[in-house]
């Protein structure tokens, strides 16, 4: 194992200080990220290697790397607000997230984090819930919870909060979309609060952020990952909470819907999600009743990261290499095997050649491992 | 073939008379006068020999077989009004019936028979229903009617009497639990009139009956059996609507239910159908969907009745037989080949036995081909 890993052992705080500088850098996600750990041995490497990287990767302008100071401040201001960053191995992480193809590798918690260890349910929904829609939120909420359930939700108007409070006495589970610091909406601030004390708040994004409308799809990924199943409960055509399901589909979790009236618009979103399969939900023994003989046959990886091959062997690729990488890939995602058998490069040459494309802002990856070429205008 | 089977073709008056007579006789239900017709060789034969097989049935209370008067009249006084009676294989009949399990011999109908040809689909439910209800049950009705679907229902006080406002003008079939001079509830005496001008109204009840409670069963036996698949539109717990859902799932046409709120009483039934696998209904295109593969592939059997085997060579059962067989029997109901096993008796023995058992009021015959004694007090 190299440096990188943490196997259930705990980052030394120097390593914190390089895992949290290594992912704010610009242009590097959790995929990154991991690639970068698994070909640098170490964070502290990674970022020293990043201008070259990045230089080979097509870019003149040097990516964002954070000073050392910064991470140390962030930590800092939120140590003082009681948050920490976590590494997702660590003990004091949600073993569920270890789960999902590419983990945030640091998260941020606050709270009592042994709720991380009861099976979860997440119940997310419409924001403007009806009155009906919110009653059977929180009554759904609070039967699981009774039955030993953690509930995790977003912390959203209407069905999120509804959720939350159903659960606030049992286990609640809120992952916000900014920093820790940060709820959204505002007026659910001192609720945050409560949840803070009581349950768990948890977040990707750093201490202070504040969060904008392109944040809340990696929340959802985070409350869709931290439970073994998600319950939309009214959803329109087209809205978040349907996105949110998808992702938990992706994931393996199992997915639940309410039903509702054919002419009510806020179960025309639910209705179709029943129609492809999703479980029908009319009380908490229907959720309970599939999700309890999953409670602990869905097993977390011992270890994030991997010990990386051999790649002295190999030589580094050429620049002619590089070139015919770029030719290959299109706006159109293709798998990185694909590109493999098609160039007939070494794997690891492959690789490298992506990793300085994603650094310097020209990749995008797709789950299941595909890649496609930032289109440039 | 013998003189009972229609085949297609049509009876003459006098078997017409002699049918109603027999199927108009206590005691004699569908599946009774199939037996009898098979085994006296016509409804005339059979009429005949009644008072001898229900004395050997062990009833010495002559049981009430009209007079030949009694279905002239009915048949007169019905032609007046513009209904007749129809037996099940001939031409204005519903061809659906046919493959019912055991099909009622002769139904009276008025109307537009030329709408038994369209595919016809089922729209029943809650006689209190909602607004909501009401109105989803119309336009469904009118877009399938709009699709060349004919829509089945009862003439029930809500989302019936919706389903069939929603079709008038495409083809509509109200079947009745009363004679077709009894439409139930009252006030839909008018509108029943409308539809047995543009569609059709059909019941296996004699002209001038007055619907009872313990009637509905068979009229929903009836509604189930003309359509390809029976829509549900709101229903709660141990409802009527989730009678005639099992009676059509029982016959192998499809489920399909209208999704609503948990917290809508009115919803538990539908929702209970779909968790048990109903389809779930928004809108017509779920309902076209899964029928139009079905149209014209559920084929009517040629003939409802079978060439009688020769009963000439079996010896009829002796009173220590018939009484082998009473023991046999209990309130339980077991199926007529577990008695010929446990008995050793020939089948055409068995069936003779439980046809004089029938006629005397003791028996009761159960879908599946089970029987059971009535229970005695």
């Amino acid at each position: 194992m190299t440096s990188g890993a943490t196997g259930g052992r705990k980052l030394t705080d120097r390593q914190r200080l390089a895992w949290l500088r290594l992912i704010r850098t610009e242009n590097v996600g959790p995929a990154t990220f991991r690639e970068l750990i698994n070909r640098c041995g170490s964070a502290e490497n990674a970022i020293e290697m990043l201008p070259e990287l990045t230089r080979r990767g097509g870019t003149t302008r040097p990516i964002r790397i954070p000073t050392i100071s910064e991470p140390e401040d962030e930590l800092e201001r939120a140590a003082a607000y009681g948050d920490r960053s976590v590494a997702i191995g660590e003990p004091a992480a949600p073993p569920m997230l270890r789960n999902l193809d590419q983990p945030p590798p640091l998260i941020a918690v606050k709270g009592e984090t042994s709720v991380f260890s009861l099976p979860a349910v997440a119940i997310v929904g419409a924001r403007n819930a009806s009155l009906a829609g919110v009653k059977f939120a929180r009554r759904l909420a609070s039967d699981l919870g009774r039955e030993g359930y953690a509930i995790v939700s977003g912390l959203a108007r209407g069905i999120d909060t509804a959720a939350h409070q159903g659960s606030v006495d049992t286990g609640t589970i809120a992952a916000l979309a900014g920093g820790l610091d940060e709820p959204y909406p505002p007026e659910n601030a001192g609720f945050c609060n409560e949840i803070a004390q009581r349950g768990a708040i948890v977040s990707e994004m750093p201490f202070g952020w504040k969060p904008r409308a392109k944040d809340f799809p990696r929340r959802n990924r985070i409350i869709a990952g931290l439970a073994l199943g998600l319950v939309v409960v009214e959803a329109a055509r087209r809205s978040g909470s349907l996105i949110s399901a998808r992702l938990a589909s992706e994931m393996g979790r199992l997915v639940f819907a309410m039903p509702g009236s054919p002419l009510d618009p806020r179960a025309e979103g639910t209705n179709g999600l029943l129609k492809e399969g999703a479980i029908l939900v009319t009380g908490a023994a229907d959720v309970a009743s599939h999700i309890a003989p999953l409670i602990g046959r869905v097993h977390a990886p011992p270890e994030t990261f991997e010990e990386p091959p051999d790649y002295s062997v190999v030589p580094p690729p050429r620049d002619s290499d590089r070139d015919r990488i770029v030719e290959a890939l299109g706006t159109t995602p293709i798998s990185v095997d694909d590109i493999i058998r098609h160039t007939g490069l070494h794997p690891a040459q492959v690789s490298m050649v992506l990793l300085e494309l994603d650094l310097a802002g020209r990749l995008e990856r797709h789950s299941g491992g595909a890649v496609s070429l930032v289109f440039a205008d």
